[in-house]
């Protein structure tokens, strides 16, 4: 470990991805100082007094003067702006990366800004979270044996590539590379697509007049299927509208499918019926045994 | 207990649900002796030598000829003919009643049919389960502290009922009344929705062309969400056939609030995706509050 280069890690932003990924890098030794900036300043004294950051910073332009790697962890909403004025912040940074959950609308405004030092832009996703949310939150095994998505292109700098690979390998993360455009596209299908639907199914129940014994009588496969729909209302009507054209892409696909589950249903076409069920669960059991695979870090 | 009466238990098919509920009320002492009949006689000798029965009947004339309660415990589908020979079967059972998780359809054919036995059925469904299914996933304790639905009305002989209630208590769990019609709009809504949604998200995303990345980089809130795509395909396709009407209500209510849901992203009406997705958080922090109550018993 003494013998690896150390580096000055900043955040513009600390919640729990950036708290968790802040409390990682100084166990790995991977951070010779972390400091951070917040727009709540409560967070940063926080997060000081947490031992996630070593000092808080005054401004976002504080952060950009003293640091070697800038790490953007700020809610959905506010990541453009924020990235754009990082990046033309003065400062000697040799890497800029982020862990916004969308990508295509951040990847544009920086490759559309004409900006030198977008090429020090390593846009990217840490696949991780919790129910949880904010410093308070941070958990230094966090990203263990996840996966991280990036979506460098041709104009990328090749030492900021390899310092964002460093940085999660130290977090016990894993890189993966993948077209900005499809990082939105799974993503609306594995999380936001349902996220919305558990929100959507929860929000019908409630309407129904016999609400009360359905609450009441629903059991522990409900409470799993809906789990998402306890996640943070602001936080996900933001994704929602950073990835609206993948999202809404996903949910007419699903809608055509449920349409023909449908139709099976009320034509009682038990064969079709069956078929459909049979090929989903197939498929379904193949992804949890690669996932438990996975998450046994083999 | 020993005090208590003791009954003669016999089962009309064996799986999970009959299995679990037979050892359950050996170990309470409720039963005096255990015998079942089942289409396929490898799973009675399993039955028999795992010891979740203590004897294997060679027909369901010869469960009814010699027990006091009979428990119909077979797939969906045969619950309706099944019911029926069993209400005219020489014997001298006391009550009769079954697990079936759609009671609709099976509470009218016994209803319909003008036998005088009819009174002794008492229609149950314990609100339990596993994705494990068959005799050798029977467990005890599968039904201690979880509730069951069951839903008599006026002909409904008082002392089956009350034997029903007994036979639940016995196993840990607690017994509510309920219309049918309104068992099946309830359960509609709470389980076979929440499978279809989960079988038609899987089905959708195994259509996609970018199948392969989505699968590779979908994450827990995944596997939660869509476990229940898991479950036993013939079983479902069953359920969702004998639940058709109200499954077919709860779907066009869930698509009306989808589409609702659809609208806000497509028009980035921000205001009413936070509202909604606020309000559906709300009602599933506290039914999660709720069931965990129930769970620890409380």
């Amino acid at each position: 470990m003494s013998d690896r280069p150390r580096y000055r890690i900043g955040f513009v932003g600390l919640g729990l991805i950036g708290g968790s990924l802040a409390l990682a890098l100084k166990k790995a030794g991977f951070a010779s100082s972390v400091t951070a900036w917040d727009l709540d300043p409560s967070v940063l004294e926080q997060a000081v007094n947490l031992g996630v950051i070593d000092t808080a910073a005054p401004s976002m332009e504080a952060v950009m003067q003293t640091v070697e790697i800038a790490v953007l962890a700020c809610p959905t909403q506010a990541c453009e702006p924020l990235i754009l004025k990082m990046l033309k912040a003065p400062g000697n940074a040799i890497c800029i990366t982020d862990v916004a959950s969308v990508k295509g609308e951040l990847y544009r405004a920086v490759a559309d800004s004409g900006l030198e030092s977008a090429a020090l832009y390593v846009p990217g996703h840490p696949i991780a979270g919790s129910e949880r949310s904010g410093v308070a939150a941070a958990n230094a095994a966090l990203f263990e044996n996840h996966r991280v998505i990036v979506t460098p292109d041709s104009t990328t700098d090749p030492r900021a590539l390899g310092l964002v690979q460093q940085l999660w390998s130290a977090a016990g993360a894993s890189l993966q590379c993948m077209d900005v455009l499809e990082h939105d596209q799974v993503l609306a299908a594995t999380s936001h697509l349902p996220h919305v639907l558990a929100y959507a199914l929860v929000d019908a129940l409630a309407q129904s007049p016999i609400r009360d014994d359905i609450f009441r009588f629903a059991a522990g496969g409900f409470r799993d299927f809906t789990r998402i729909a306890s996640s943070d209302p602001v936080m996900w009507r933001d994704i929602a509208l950073a990835n609206r054209d993948a999202l809404l892409a996903a949910m007419d696909d699903f809608c055509v499918r449920l349409d023909a589950l449908r139709s099976s249903i009320a034509d009682r076409d038990g064969a079709a019926l069956e078929r459909t069920f049979r090929s989903a669960k197939t498929v379904r059991d193949e992804f949890a045994r690669d996932l438990a695979l996975r998450d046994s870090g083999t």
